[in-house]
């Protein structure tokens, strides 16, 4: 079987650290183009990372390529939209998150991927991150006994691209950016079949990018789960230092922790500096947490080798559009928590252009529960 | 100066430590006596910690220590009828966390301290404890810039006395018992003028104690402060293992992670097992996390060499009844909060006989605001 | 071009690592056989690897499976005639550390390979592991200025296979079983061209398997390097709780510490324990550092893509027997000064047919300088 | 019965945490003095640390103060002489390590203290570290079984005072400085009863101070104790990031790890900076390890209570100067190992002015053994 054609239809950060997952870890795939809105950032990816074509015009990046996959790596408001043409051209889809903007949007994307009979591969990496899925293991071996208490914590600096300021771009800050992983990996842990029944949220805005930006940047969430359950999300665009992503589990017959960057570095000190310590870390001067196969830490890798085999075996794959909407839905009532100060009951179907705008309130949504 | 009398009220586990606190790093006070409910109890106390006098009476331990100071370490709901009662004897009045059950009690002995001019030392040990004000240095310095986010946790597998699980002598369950910890601590953080302006609760129950009490065995609270700073109260009764007490504390120029129990300890890994790890460890079988002079890291010694130095010089405690009160009106909101799934604003001044039953719902409170 | 054919030579715990290593990291190479002296041993292996031929005969192995590559993976004493016999057959040779038990096995199986124009590389996974690799980065980049110490610790309870308590096939203890690493770590570190000058070797027997083997069970070394570097390797086969590899280096312009196993790990606690926390964990109930991917993070299947690569491009490997039998020279060294209470000096060539018998005195080596 | 008078023999680093150590934890002890050989510095110590007087004139602050306790914080060379000094005009001594400089002048201070019948105490604050304490009674409560291996390790980036570079003034560098701290806690750990029987060093010099001095600073050593176990001392002056001191137990039943600084601290980022984070930190700018109670945890109040007490009723103390002695022999030792390359066996009595005189070969040492 020859390999799995894959565009990459974005040329930033997320799909620097695509291109690389599947040159080290996926021979079954092959990178047969990339497409950027910017020629340059097109040009200067496909020279990086040796893809034959790079594209301007995603039409020509869909049907010159012969592609089979098109994994997109976009910002959020042009999720639906390019799934959508990638499904109508025939190509399977790997989503990055959070799926997309709103729930109609959601409707329609899923929708459209069936009707075409293509994949929609939702890319929540935590549920493929090495060590998180050590502790998935862990609680399905019994080790916790029966869990009530889990918390995802992911913090740093802020986003380097910027429209995740602009939120007309991004639909939210932190906790559109984040949180989607926690509430992901909540379920995840948990198995689909336990809904999550309510999301209570508290945000803050105006710390470090207030200048630019009208986004929340930091988060904490409340989600209680159906059979008792209990979840705490953090996010923050305003901590220093790098990189933070940890979990814990408590049950009531142990407890696990486990730290994803700071977890599992080197301990350097260096009176000058160096060049690279982890991702958004900062100064390399004094101590710092050394990181390496970032990537491969984080779960990039094995989510996309498991999309391609999913492509190449005609399976399902595990993480789905479904799930993507049932992340959207929770992020919306977090938003809308985070306005009433009030728990948000699941299923929470609001109209709204903009998750963060049921917590900004810039127009009246219609909450159609 | 002759050294200040002290006496013991209580004989129990917190007794002991503050008997420990006192002979080993209080050279002014001098214990005078120890009172029990139990003659048992009572007469091992004092051969233990070489007290001259034990007492079943509270009267005749008050009266005839010709004591300056009562250390009320008795369950919470002889908290205010002892206070009151050693206020009227004369004493000044140590009294451990929580204050006591009801906002109308905290009033009562707050007066009758001050009708009767005797000093009140409310006992937040987390105030004292050296890893954590050192934290607190590290912010009046500015070295993480304007503080926008604080975490608590603390969490074992369940106190040891009876006394706890019996809501009448308790009040709650594992936020009556160690939120207050984390209430506290965050005000004396972002200090007193900075108030609490709601908080909301998540509470679990059923876990681990479920056979022997309905009071909640977790429980998380999000709290939000005049300002914006926003603080998250993790407390359990049901997480195996030992003793957790840790925080972190967000700014915008950096941010600090303190552990007090495992990121003190030597690690330890012995086949056999041996004596003691650290508090409510369990096994000291395989790997441990081996403490050591855990009084002193928790801020026991701390408080009482304080509490006894105000008295000598007439000078104001730093924790005082009426931190204490604020303390039980944020129990209160949060016990309201995890019934009515929202934000409880503060002030908050139910009536209720126990702070949980505004979460249980035993009676109908009423709320005046 | 078609994939690279190996044959494992050996069924045992590492053949079990390359084998999986192989199949997850490595789609360039294809197992086509498995040879163990165990019929059993090699039909099991086979079946749980899905390895269409297994053998008992090692002839029929190498000429049955027309393999480009044999991967040696058995006792010590089986290293050097096994090479030989592989590079006879025209086959590329991966061989284990340690490289064999006598500096003339080596010789002679340095030259074989040469003569027969195959590659052989010296397994040393340490080279590759990527935490490491990562530290050796730092050191390049400057980040620790001019380096003057590096410690290599690698400890645990004892290996499985009986073999190792057989000095006539081990060749020596736990120096001989893990010492190779270090030295080799150093080499690595410091560049070839930085010769080892002498090394000092303190050695300990009949800790926890004195009732098996005259091995050593604890050993410390300390070598010096041209230039004036101090390297400290520490090894044990009597430390219980699991894995430990662990280095430092120290420079003139920082520090740096990086641990493979407990320094990746997730924290977990479990009453019941489960059913795997780390290599050579024992039990898992308490406390225990669950860890993943621990082929990957110590190097495995790095080293080997790096070797099949070599194999495909005609292009040296980073590891070769050229180190092995540097290292040797040193382990020799090490067991002599063991005996003597001083330094050795390199090069260090005695006759000897057992590295330890430089230690335990069974002979009188004729020490040849 | 009145409080035990003592005089500050020197008004420099030590001096400076012996003075805090007594003021907050020693109630028995009253500082009744100070003395310096520097003015300025004598006046700003008493004003400091509210000291009644000061003295430039040792016979001075010796007699005028009726001082009970002369307590010897003052460069190595003058250990001796002022010991004996203080011990002629009755008075108590607590000296601090290293004893002195040379075996002589140790015979003749312990007899000159046992002739006046003055308490002579050695200052190994390590033997009263809290953690450390905590893993004596671990090994003490079996819970590792038997031990075989011990390691210590104290690096910093060198000390503050001019005089440690000066050999004239010191005797030799990191090891003289830092190496008696672990042989002694070896001695202590193991009981006095268990001898050295070799000590192998090797010492590396001019890395960060050889414009200063040719002191070694960095130093490893490999003790052999009879019964069998090993013990490895490090000590560097050229490691930057601040104070590192840690131990590792090994046994047959378990291990221990603990560390000091490191791992008693709270984890700060920090953009700006702040003030202070450990002893020797450097940059507080990034990360640090932000250290509390420094003293406390290294043991330096509990050894001076100890001592206060042995003179209160009078008792002998834990560590004696015969305990000073043995290390001594130790060190003089290490440094004759560090010229030949060989272990040198103890008993070992050389003639020599200055320790490191032995590593140097400034002098031909006449061996006595």
């Amino acid at each position: 079987m020859s390999r799995t054609k894959v565009v990459l239809i974005g040329a930033g950060f997320i799909a620097d650290i695509h291109a690389e997952s599947y040159h080290r870890f996926v021979p079954d795939a092959e990178l047969v183009g990339v497409y950027s809105r910017s020629e340059d950032h097109a040009r200067a990816f496909a020279l990086k990372h040796g893809i034959a074509c790079w594209f301007i015009d995603l039409g020509e990046a869909l049907a010159q390529t012969d592609c089979d996959v098109a994994d997109i790596c976009l910002p959020n408001y042009l999720h639906a939209r390019v799934t959508i043409d990638a499904a109508k051209a025939g190509k399977h889809v790997i989503i990055e998150k959070p799926l997309c903007l709103t729930l109609e949007e959601a409707d329609e994307l899923i929708t459209t991927c069936k009707a075409h009979n293509v994949k929609l591969m939702y890319a929540e990496e935590l549920c493929f991150a090495p060590k998180y899925e050590r502790v998935r293991q862990l609680v399905r071996e019994g080790a916790l006994g029966s869990i009530y208490y889990l918390r995802q914590c992911e913090r740093h600096s802020g986003p380097h691209s910027d429209w995740f300021y602009d939120l007309n771009q991004s639909g939210g800050g932190a906790l559109m950016d984040m949180g989607c992983h926690g509430f992901a990996w909540f379920r995840w842990m948990l198995g689909a079949e336990t809904k999550a029944l309510s999301v209570f949220a508290q945000m803050q805005t105006g710390l470090l990018h207030g200048a630019r930006t009208r986004g929340e940047e930091n988060s904490v969430c409340v989600v209680e789960f159906d059979g008792g359950v209990v979840g705490v999300v953090e996010n923050s665009w305003a901590k220093l230092g790098g990189m933070e992503d940890r979990v814990e589990v408590c049950g009531t017959g142990g407890v696990v922790y486990a730290d994803l960057f700071m977890g599992n570095s080197a301990l350097t000190y260096s009176e000058k500096g160096y060049g690279y310590a982890m991702e958004k870390a900062g100064s390399t001067q004094g101590w710092t947490f050394t990181n390496f196969e970032e990537a491969f830490n984080q779960g990039y890798p094995q989510e996309l080798k498991h999309f391609i085999a999913c492509v190449r075996s005609d399976t399902p794959p595990l993480t789905t559009g479904e799930d993507g909407r049932v992340v959207l839905e929770m992020l919306n009532a977090a938003y809308y928590s985070a306005r009433i100060g009030e728990k948000v009951s699941l299923p929470f179907r609001p109209t709204v252009s903009r998750p963060i705008d049921l917590w900004l309130g810039n127009e009246s949504p219609s909450i159609r529960l």
